[in-house]
């Protein structure tokens, strides 16, 4: 299972004045712990400041891989701030996100092209968010169709469903689920990777709620997730679903993390 | 979703020896607490001791009917201690278990019409335990046809998909997945109710691993459970669950358990 880790994010609280002081430290502990809980890549956003958006970018992608090996996902829909982070980033990053928006993919996709990267690629279009499990393989089709004509394979690809929330739209979490077991099945060799915590918008206890939808969303084939891989009960469910659905041969990875204590839900 | 609320066995540490001296304030008080915690039966166990298992049964069954009006599970392969128990339950009992076994099945069924309860079906018959899917359907086909031949409704039917250990056996979760997803649509109408406890045994944090399964259980269609509502955790998880799966219109249970206090994990 892919983790990427989401807590380097400049909408949230402790994050934002640490990028606008450069509190360096601050930003390396933050990846050095989610390093530690198990991320594949740590995701760096600055998208709260429109005008510092470029210089925020790198700093954050320096000062992460100042602190872990472990690559940067460069969470931005503007492509001058992507393309300089890039300039930056050792190895392989992973760029979050295209969509089959005709401004976002002719924007964002020949930087994909151009640095060799991994993409996260939102199931939605310029018809705007999609309902059903239906729509949202229509676009990853024309996704799929697109990136493998430019030369993308299919292992560098992954796609997240695109989660709307249950409490205003009560069958988001069903329709998401389906999509994710049908893209993972008619598409194989490309990933899924889900930011799941809009599932729970607006309700109580949303730990609770995403860490079952994660469960549900495993047990349809996802790979990879865009989580705080520190939150208590994280990543213990995810290697607990793993054990059950056969991804993990005879509990190894369950058994040897018990045994680092690592499946502490509290 | 059906709880079955697993307790007041007596193969718990701390049952067998209140059966033994007829300790009603600590059975009714087990049965209040589980009641509480949202038990739509309270299962009763007397099986550890053979030679007075008609009696414990009995007692259990007037004890816990004492307590509350939650009707009981009566978990017996012994058609003796079921009548007994059978004649002294008020209202509609649940028995647990009939088996595809020959033996099983003409010993207990006619105590099932008798006294027109529901019934628990394992899935397994005189060739043993299921390995597969497969295997599982093509037992609970003959039981469908059998009971319906007997004038069984579908409503009175409650599968047990039979679950064995993922530490022994890795694909036991997958198969009863499978399986519960199948006769959910196969035989539609018909109930499924799983005890879930096994597939972790062997293995560290079983709860964890439990609530896991339950939740991929649920995703798959599964509508009642014998578990211990009581353990932290277990019943958020399934509130949970529902939500997500769309079984909880606008998350109405949710949040009212939420306001009670029910959601709380530890």
């Amino acid at each position: 299972m892919l983790i990427v880790a989401e807590r380097i994010n400049s909408t949230r609280k402790r994050i934002a004045p640490a990028v606008r002081q450069r509190d360096a430290d601050f930003i390396r502990r933050e990846a050095i712990k989610q390093a530690e809980a198990g991320a594949g890549y740590i995701d760096v956003n600055a998208g709260t400041s429109v005008a510092h958006e470029v210089d925020d970018l790198v700093w954050l992608t320096e000062t992460v891989q100042s602190a872990t090996e472990v690559p940067v996902c460069l969470d931005s829909a503007n492509p001058r701030a992507l393309e300089a982070a890039l300039k930056v980033h050792r190895g392989g990053a992973l760029v979050n996100s295209i969509t089959a928006e005709k401004d976002r993919i002719e924007n964002i996709l020949p930087l994909v092209l151009k640095y060799n990267t991994r993409v996260v690629a939102l199931a939605m279009d310029d018809g705007g968010m999609p309902e059903t499990a239906d729509q949202r393989l229509t676009v990853v089709k024309t996704l799929v169709a697109r990136l493998e004509k430019e030369g993308v394979d299919r292992d560098r690809m992954l796609f997240d469903p695109l989660i709307r929330p249950i409490s205003t739209n009560p069958e988001q979490a069903r329709e998401a689920i389906e999509a994710t077991r049908r893209i993972m099945t008619e598409f194989p060799g490309v990933h899924t990777v889900c930011g799941l915590s809009n599932i729970s918008f607006g309700l109580p206890k949303r730990n609770l709620l995403n860490r079952a939808f994660l469960t549900l969303l495993i047990g349809a084939g996802l790979d990879g997730a865009i989580i705080d891989p520190t939150e208590p009960g994280m990543v213990a469910g995810i290697l607990a679903a793993e054990a059950l659905i056969g991804r993990d041969e005879f509990c190894l990875n369950y058994i040897t993390a018990e045994r680092e204590g690592k499946l502490e839900t509290e």
